[in-house]
């Protein structure tokens, strides 16, 4: 299994590179700039220098070509990073990550993008593939620390059954992590937004949280 | 503590009512039909026979009456239904319940208010009062079931710092059920918008599911 991860340099796409590698996959962290992408791998392979993680760094293109693709720009770049790879990226699943939020005092706003989530403008971008979306209330610093117990479930979405099963399975890969089948990709508008509720609870109680919904 | 339910005898209102009264608060059902709420109140009496809750019906209007009121309407009658009762709501805490949902095929999905949320839209038609968003999330069937072992976190938002107060108090007061401050009116649209979300995993998974945030 070969996972890209475009814009995966940041902590939310470190996060789900250091996870997916440590299950087994070989990741790709993409990049605008190859070479941050290589500097970024060196810095996550140095804090866990016992595992041999099977990470490397590109430039996006080099993401892109993977078998499985996840987005993990800023939520203002993810459109115009995805538009210039239409075509390594036809055929393939492709997952989105990012939020459309902005901070107001002590919490996080969620905005309305045009389509109503990032992830339905990334389908829209991308006619020829199919878009998931998924890692959207996961704490970063949890996600990069192996040694943090954390324990979440992961809300799933896509038009495609296809997409859905894939990441799902991607998803039972990570240890702590549950995937939740959540319909369509008509709810990745609520389950965005619901990440600024998730950071505002951080913010107000000091915490790191994970959704978790019990009862399935 | 005397909470009144406007639109309290459908099955959300219902289970907030119950749960209340087991916990001591006087409670009054409202209905825009004062014999309907009467009726539903002797039917939730004869269902607990063991526990003397203290309920009683009446029109809109006399639940409005009371200490602390909760709008548990259809989202779409909710404005229309206050706004007639701005008089006796003034300078109360007004807790809002609905979600703008609408059900296609075998999901729910969340409509955008004018407002961004049914809650800042009972804000703007009340301006004198102080109002809240709360109970979005919660599985009616197990509010209503005493022995169901509900055990929930319920997200509070609000504007008025005393109204998160008050209905953060209101919470703790109730078996099984969680409070926590999420932050100001603005996360009302995350936060109602996600009960499409859960619906639609309960659609999915044949579940009652129930909110958790681990790690707060």
């Amino acid at each position: 299994m070969h996972v890209g991860i475009i814009g995966g340099t940041g902590p939310a796409g470190r996060g789900v590179a250091l996870r997916l590698a440590q299950a087994g996959a070989r990741v790709t962290i993409g990049s605008r700039d190859a070479e941050r992408a290589a500097s970024v791998v060196g810095e996550v392979q140095a804090r866990w220098p016992g595992l041999d993680l099977p990470l490397d760094g590109a430039d996006n293109a080099g993401a892109a070509a993977a078998e499985l693709v996840v987005v993990a720009t800023p939520w203002d770049s993810a459109v115009a990073t995805v538009r210039a790879l239409r075509e390594p990226l036809a055929g393939k699943v492709v997952v989105s990550m990012a939020n459309a939020l902005v901070k107001e005092g002590r919490e996080m706003l969620a905005l309305v993008p045009p389509r109503g989530s990032v992830a339905a403008a990334l389908q829209a971008a991308l006619p020829d593939s199919l878009v998931a979306a998924a890692f959207h209330h996961l704490p970063a610093s949890e996600m990069e620390n192996l040694e943090s117990g954390l324990e979440a479930d992961v809300l799933v979405c896509s038009d495609h059954p296809a997409a859905t099963a894939a990441t799902v399975a991607l998803v039972e890969r990570l240890r702590g992590l549950r995937p939740l089948d959540a319909g369509s990709l008509n709810q990745a508008a609520a389950i965005e937004a619901f990440t600024a509720v998730c950071i505002t609870l951080n913010i107000r109680h000091k915490a790191h949280s994970t959704l978790r919904m019990a009862g399935i």
